[in-house]
């Protein structure tokens, strides 16, 4: 994979450029997207600046946020060709950065559940997981070292947990959204791919322009680590299992107290209500493209859509009061916890091209709003992560503790 | 001017069509808006439904929201002929209703602080306010029975006062703004002007599908209102205290109990600050207007948003964590009154074109995101309103007050 952190210190000592950089992910892309399939359109001549703490850095923009040289196209022939006035904030920043949004990436049609036509770089047989789909695979296929995607349910720590790639879910809107297709405002929330955690961390930093969040090195490491196995979402895959106990006695070897723990009932409540809060927006962020396109919509977002409309808002305001409250149990919790340590993803990607595989891992937390970061368990076989949580507003120690069991694993 | 409520009662005791309806709008717009201005464009051969619970009632929509069949030019030349692909959510649910989406009304450019060319339409000589400018001028002109606006700061209230309508913004994201281009995304709230006070409540229990909303009849009215002057935000002009007070001494001979109260002090810390987090995200929101057509924002918008590049992440998080304590005492002191009264604006329309009026007794409620309803108080001269303000997602119980004040306010 290419590295975020790696080619910018080639680029500061004077190694590499920023265009020499740029065409590093042009020959990484024409070697490996006619397989992956990762890009929905690359920019032909882009400008690349040789200033900003992100010159050089080649970027993918899932193709639900809005680009003014490229079409946005939402993975959905409704808006095939559409070409956005300006750019999504998101992407003005990375350009204020001196990065360059070199592609778009595949989404499920309006970042839900469909797959796309994107192959797993790991084995092409297999799913890179969804909706974020392209942007997981063109990080972890080394065709770009940053890309941005969304999620609203699990659509960036899966598809980053079947690729092996680093990924952050910041806190709710530390990223603006503005231009980015809504699919529910309440939970739509951007976030960041990269090779490792250090890389993620930093174009968080500068994204968000809040240098604590950066890693600092030698920090001292010893925190205290809740294991939760998130039971009211089912059991996971033996496969994952293996992963999490890995992960935890790593985080062990490198200082951290690891405390298993249940997650107090309100959490539960809430995480069985995540899809009427979802679906009862999206049924109003989707209402002109339902009754004007109806036919266009893919069956399942179709069939999402109408099982929407009998939703009432009396059961959308008992879903948000018990969200409320969970948050608050949450943030009870976390006077006890630096960060928590669970699963990314039931299993491995499946196997084929049909699903996206499950986001019942990942749900609760995007609810919650609360930073989440995948760190890749290095293993034999598809990759396979796991999520490190913290207290909202508090990135940067999600981003340590996940450092920390990234380094105790590469150790291991 | 044109009430929602009597239209809707005509049109359901057979002695007036929807299409009848649209065409007295229709006459209105003829007589009026060359004085007035407050219309951008008109839908020339509207589809006027025949069923629903707003079929009949024109409905003017700021510039600001996307329109699939108007153009949408947030009152700037960057955006001239600017054709949305879609209809915002709020209009796809008014159209749902049966409503007919007539025309766009005028808004200061982004909705900002510009003045627009609408005048006043009780006085030409005079400001109808902004930014939704032309919303309050149009149902204040008796062009329109329900119009659109949005308030970031006091773009709804004050302009409503300014103009003599009714007018609430309701509780923060209870209407989705999915659609409306964004200066603030924490600030940014979708409002509604009417005739009356009832007009207003009833098109919003539609709107957002909450029955409970709408005012019912003879409700008993003996509310427990805190008056409060907002003395951090200055002090109010003579005409706009005389309102006050008359207001006042109406809620009491309606039996309402009215206690003078000074807010806490941690609402006028966070009432400094609202600035901050409106200018922080609308640098944000903006970033591409201002870096590729910096040269066609009005001074007063570039001034801002040049300012704005110098507020720090730093900044932004302090007056967030400010607003949040903030919320917090509002929402204790709620406990003791059902509702507070205030000031609309600081007077009533300023002389000219020059200027849309202050927002400073708007700002802290925008910054709380509780519903506020403007009660225009009877007088001599130009439009004074009063403000009703009640707690987080009790929408219908700030209205319920208002209603009471209103109806007090027509016996004196």
């Amino acid at each position: 994979m290419l590295s975020l952190v790696d080619i910018r210190s080639r680029i500061e000592a004077g190694t590499l450029t920023p265009a020499g950089a740029i065409q590093l992910c042009r020959e990484a892309i024409a070697a490996r997207d006619p397989t992956v399939r990762a890009l929905v359109s690359v920019l032909a001549e882009p400008v690349v600046s040789e200033a900003g703490p992100l010159a050089g850095i080649a970027v993918g923009v899932k193709d639900i946020i809005d680009t003014a040289d490229l079409p946005t196209q939402m993975g959905s022939s409704i808006y095939a060709g559409w070409q956005p006035k300006g750019d999504a904030a998101v992407v003005m920043r990375l350009k204020a950065l001196g990065a360059v949004a070199l592609a778009k990436t595949t989404t499920s049609p309006f970042a839900s559940i469909d797959p796309t036509g994107t192959t797993n770089p790991h084995d092409a047989g297999h799913t890179p997981g969804g909706s974020s789909a392209g942007s997981a695979a063109a990080v972890g296929a080394g065709m770009l070292p940053l890309a941005l995607g969304t999620q609203t349910g699990g659509s960036v720590i899966r598809p980053a947990s079947f690729c092996g790639v680093a990924a952050i879910k910041p806190s709710f809107r530390l990223l603006p959204t503005v231009g980015v297709k809504t699919f529910s405002w309440a939970l739509d929330t951007l976030g960041l791919f990269g090779a490792g955690v250090r890389d993620v961390a930093h174009a968080l930093a500068l994204l968000a322009d809040r240098p604590a969040i950066d890693l600092r090195d030698g920090e001292p490491g010893s925190p205290r680590i809740g294991l939760v196995l998130q039971d009211f979402a089912g059991a996971a895959d033996r496969l994952a299992m293996e992963a999490l106990d890995r992960a935890r006695r790593a985080a062990e070897s490198a200082g951290a107290t690891v405390i298993d723990l249940a997650l107090p009932d309100q959490l539960a409540q809430a995480w069985a209500r995540h899809a009427i809060i979802q679906d009862f927006e999206g049924r109003q962020a989707l209402a002109w493209e339902y009754a004007n396109h109806r036919e266009a919509l893919t069956e399942r977002v179709g069939r999402q859509l109408d099982a929407a409309q009998n939703l009432s808002a009396a059961q959308y305001d008992d879903a948000r009061r018990h969200a409320h409250h969970a948050r608050r149990a949450l943030k009870d919790l976390f006077s006890d916890y630096d960060a928590l340590l669970t699963y990314s993803a039931p299993g491995p990607a499946p196997q084929g091209l049909g699903s996206t595989g499950d986001p019942r891992f990942n749900r609760l937390w995007t609810l919650m709003g609360v930073p989440c970061v995948n760190v890749p368990v290095p293993g034999a076989g598809l990759p396979v992560g796991v999520q490190v949580i913290a207290r909202f507003g508090d990135d940067g120690r999600a981003l340590a503790a996940a450092r920390l069991i990234e380094v105790a694993l590469s150790r291991v």
